[in-house]
């Protein structure tokens, strides 16, 4: 497997052949392990209640490159023996693991960490033992503290340490074995007691007998738990969709790679540095929906880009119309050159011309007669798509086909893909396909589109997407934001999906955005970039605060995108590029803004505005936002300012990141009022120090 | 194994050949499950997070005869495919799975419930498929409703009909069968589909394909659970411990069996259902701890019973002054006259006299000269005892001659053992003894006698042990007392830790009942006998409100009966024993009080004040306590009365079964007052049945 590190990381950990070479005091090989422990009554030190842990070590954790794992246990045995704990970890393409000691939490909680430095997966576990010589040092202690005769007990010592010294000289040790049997000794000859036990603790002789502790004794976790690594992106992204086919800038033309390559600049300037484009393929022409989705086609009509394929091609093909796939590859190339990534939609469903149902009906569900069906959720139809049956007979042919769609766009530069649909499709699919695609590039991102049950879409997330849609758009008061975010963010949750937020997409154009106008659109914004350190928009439908609905209560757009070319009035005036800029700017400069681990909410005694922080080191970020786009409103927000490091008694400064404006603050409760009119929303960077009168010369 | 269903239960569930027989149309033999199914893609169910399940399914969860274990599990699949869950179980002597359906709970989530009715052990699993009729019948109807041709979907449902057919047919189910090819013909023919779906719901038809769908396409959760069943007395219990030597009715003589047997009925009358002895075996001479566990011992002092063993026998022999085996057999049969039944304290430790010390040193810790070490913990010294080591090289012998304890005093009848610190001894070893000595009677109750960490006990529990004591005796504020039983009854603990609550026991005399005087032990029998199930109190010690610490600060009684003869002055005026009687006989009355899963909490705005209920159907039990044995204190309780079937409006009735009082309550506020100076706790009844003046004839 390849390795990369490639968004930052830290020095490889070091791994040295025995104690006697270590470098950092922190870490030490682990000894073989021990084939199949007994069960026997030796093995009293129990391990257990590793966390991370999901479903009993079925499922593996997930971080980015350079986040710390902190492992938990409970290590205890029965009695009053001292115990040491080891957590050891290793990358999986490596054989020998890394040793840290555990320290105690207190009721028998012990912890350590590491930091995931490459690409790939990590695996994980804990081991602790019965330490000896350090229950007979604590013993001694006691003893010599309440004036007991120590003698009988110091040979108990010397044995311990003798051990220790025939394990080290077996293992070639030969400096370390003198120095434990030194210990041995003088704890078998004559001489003060108190003398000795002094001795024990200047030399640090204790560590090194407990170093060349018993290996056979250690009790390891049933099981090894594995954390998968990806790159920083898969945390912390900002999204750009768009239909490449209405970038042209002449109306009424379809629009081609090239046209999206000269809109790039639009995209880049806003701070997006992924643009994910919907299916390229080539659109069937059977059933083809019309405008508004109507069942007929007009002759113009350019067709919905999720039907694909038609004779010319299929999932590895180009829509002739958008330019060949030498085009794609110099878009993927230019993109780069803006800092953007393309991320391609891959659809699996087919159009009722795509070559896959002459060369394979028997991927598709047919009925007794033998006529395929199409896709339906009844009583819907979608006449225009057939889905494939990935539980077929023939699905072993169907799913390396299926990996084979993949690698061909990875053959193109792709590493980003937003699947469609994923839940209609077999867990076990996107298990084995996510993890053999990972094994060519651990630094693949997979974004799951399943706005379907809860269950199902951890599960999705369980299986390798590295992203997840979910019910952000939905969403809108602050009780739902509240609890929906602590379920994302305090819950077993956070350890395998990772949200991202999308306010809009080409199927949901929500009511709160329908109905509350570009006040709307700028609150949905603020929220999705500064509630996820990954989030998304489907512009430029977005920043032209475009609202129109098909019909009322429903959640599709008017004159959809999905079913005819648009050509955007991009430079309108109340445009919200400017504003989206400066958002992704701060985004970018705040590390606060890129994890979702830190959120916390604080109160405010106003039911319209939301305020919460994120935090990464000593950035601190407060967002305080109006859920209301029709009313000013006003509250006061609540802060437990020692959390942030900041005095109560002492003035703090709150700098508006969107707003440019700095405010003097002093104490926990603050007054705070947005404006729908303006911008309903402050981004105030935390900062620590004000000035006095005792900072300048002239007080002196 | 032997079965028994000693205190009550139901019926033995049914279990037939097939589902044509079957009586109970929600239970149906399993079918044979598939030999290892495999993990392809036509295994899209899955099942997880099935509850209860501890560590994994590692250890089993507890219940008494009789009760329901409610199992509830994660079940889904991808895609939008109707589904039915099974819950399976069996006793472990069966071969067969009982088959019940369970019903969802909404988010994916179902329920289904069964009763353990006998003794030992029961396995449970759960199990989902797929079902394709239904998801076929699911849509029929919605496209029927949307007026389409249906025509050429129902050849898809004769062909599910008719597979189905076939499997009754090859399980001789010929009737059935019949019923099942009927049906896929009706479907094939030509014919009004709407009258063809009504035909379906009349019949039971759709039940009948469902019933006889793939076996094999089940998936079954990847474990299987186990529930200990106890008897109804490992759940509620009263115990009390006494000292035997302590009975005669001589000054200055030692109390002997059958002094024993003549002061059952005093034990009896207060209502206790378990007597505890401590250990009754010889007690060593060397070393023998004189008064006040002074180190030298006067001629006359007997020692403390916890040092087992002298010249004439150990942990089989019964102490010469205490009378014979055969006595104490008699001691037995005469206890369960009264309707009480012995518990022996079992202290796997001796005295420098026990003949183990001759005849297996092997099985004690030596020091590397080869004495022998006594019990230490440092730097406290016990010269009258010696640890056995459990982890010795003999361990296998040793283990077997603890067992072979256990089970001669099985064979003098009894059933209920109290282990002294358990937690001092491997948890291997009790695992081990408790199923292996469960094997032959599963009636078996053992009390955990571990005064240690959390996790510690939690993991005795684990390992076989019925019943624990617990840190009730110093949990005595409100907070505490309400935050240490939530972790108690909310829980996992709730699933197999059974707390037993002694305020007092011979080595604990808190410093509650030290400075609070007859209130306290007042206060304190209440709470153990109401919010446990089971407690104990070490009398008569406890009911004549023996206060009196040996040192400030400590814990331990004055002249503790540990250490020499009493003869306790029962008939003082002031006993408890009266109130004891009450409370015991209010336990018996009232199921509420017979289960700690019910317990709830409620405000009282006096800090002093506890208020709780326990509900077992219509038998509600609110017990209020003031904390306080040395004011008077008052308050306003709050109830929410709709939750006991209560009108808010109306008047209701609260017994007090302690003072024998009736109040009429109205509303979910009401004042109370108690004083330490009377009984400072109500026990009420909520009675909901208040007579107005409708109910007599001259309002007519």
């Amino acid at each position: 497997m390849e390795k990369k590190a490639l968004d930052g990381g830290e020095a490889a950990s070091i791994r040295l052949p025995g104690p006697a070479a270590k470098a950092d005091p922190r870490r030490a090989p682990a000894p073989a392990a021990p084939k199949k422990p007994s069960a026997g009554p030796d093995r009293r030190v129990v391990v257990e209640k590793v966390r991370p842990e999901l479903d009993g070590g079925r499922f593996p954790v997930k971080r980015v490159v350079g986040e710390p794992v902190a492992v938990d246990a409970d290590v205890f045995a029965d009695g009053h023996d001292e115990l040491v704990c080891f957590m050891l970890y290793r990358h999986e393409d490596d054989a020998e693991w890394t040793r840290v000691p555990m320290r105690p939490l207190g009721n028998d909680r012990w912890r350590a960490e590491f930091t995931v430095a490459e690409l790939g997966r990590y695996l994980y576990t804990v081991e602790g033992r019965l330490e000896p010589f350090l229950t007979w040092l604590r013993d001694l202690k006691k003893r010599l503290e309440a004036g007991q005769d120590v003698r009988p007990e110091l040979p108990v010592g010397a044995q311990l340490a003798a051990a220790a010294a025939g394990r080290a000289e077996a293992a070639g040790q030969k400096t370390q074995a003198r120095r434990l049997k030194d210990l041995a000794q003088d704890l078998e000859t004559k001489g003060d007691p108190r003398e000795k036990a002094a001795r024990l603790a200047a030399a640090e002789l204790t560590s090194l007998v407990v170093d060349w502790g018993d290996p056979a004794a250690f009790v390891r976790h049933s099981r090894e738990l594995a954390v998968t690594v990806d790159r920083v992106k898969a945390r912390f992204s900002a999204w750009y969709e768009l239909f490449p086919r209405s970038t042209s800038s002449k109306a009424g033309l379809h629009g081609t790679f090239k046209d999206l390559a000269a809109h790039l600049p639009y995209v880049a300037e806003m701070g997006f540095d992924v643009l994910y484009l919907p299916p390229i393929h080539p659109i069937g022409r059977t059933h083809r929906k019309g405008r508004n989705n109507a069942l007929k086609a007009g002759p113009n009509d350019p067709g919905s880009p999720w039907a694909i394929g038609d004779e010319t091609g299929g999932h590895k093909a180009v829509h002739p119309e958008l330019g060949t796939v030498e085009d794609f590859r110099k878009l993927v190339s230019a993109a780069q050159d803006h800092g953007l990534e393309i991320a391609l939609d891959i659809a699996l469903q087919c159009s009722p011309d795509h070559p896959y149902l002459k060369e394979h009906p028997e991927w598709f569900k047919a009925r007794p007669d033998g006529s395929l069906r199409y896709a339906e959720n009844q009583p819907k139809k979608y006449e225009d798509i057939y889905p494939l049956d990935f539980t077929c007979r023939d699905h072993k042919a169907l799913w390396e086909e299926t990996k084979s769609i993949f690698e061909f766009w990875m053959q193109q530069g792709v590493r980003i893909f937003r699947v469609d649909n994923p839940h209609t499709k077999p867990f076990a699919l996107w298990e084995w396909l996510t993890s053999e695609l990972r094994r060519r590039d651990p630094g693949l991102i997979f974004l799951a589109e399943a706005f379907t049950r809860p269950k199902v879409m951890a599960r999705l997330a369980k299986a390798g997407f590295s992203q997840s849609y979910n019910y952000f758009p939905w969403r809108n008061s602050k009780w739902e934001l509240e609890s929906y975010f602590h379920e994302l963010t305090r819950t077993e949750l956070k350890e395998f999906l990772r949200p991202n937020l999308w306010p809009n997409t080409p199927d949901i154009l929500t009511e709160y955005l329908q109905f509350g106008g570009r006040p709307a659109f700028l609150v949905r914004h603020v929220l999705a970039a500064t509630l996820g350190a990954s989030y998304g928009i489907y512009g430029p439908a977005f920043e032209l605060c475009e609202g129109a609905a098909r019909e009322p209560g429903h959640e599709e757009y008017k004159d959809s995108e999905k079913y005819e070319l648009k050509r955007w009035p991009l430079e309108r005036k109340d445009s919200l590029r400017a504003h989206i800029a400066r958002v992704n700017r701060i985004r970018r400069e705040n590390p606060a803004l890129q994890n979702d681990s830190s959120l916390r909410f604080f109160r405010c005694d106003n039911e319209q505005i939301l305020c919460y922080t994120k935090q990464a080191g000593g950035n601190v970020v407060l967002v305080i936002v109006s859920l209301d786009p029709n009313h000013k409103q006003s509250g006061w927000v609540e802060l437990p300012l020692p959390e942030f490091g900041l005095a109560a008694d002492k003035p703090y400064q709150v700098h508006d990141l969107l707003a440019e404006r700095h405010y003097l603050w002093r104490g926990n409760r603050n007054y705070v009022e947005l404006d729908p009119q303006g911008i309903p929303a402050h981004i105030f960077r935390l900062r620590r120090y004000v000035r006095t009168e005792r900072d300048f010369d002239y007080f002196l």
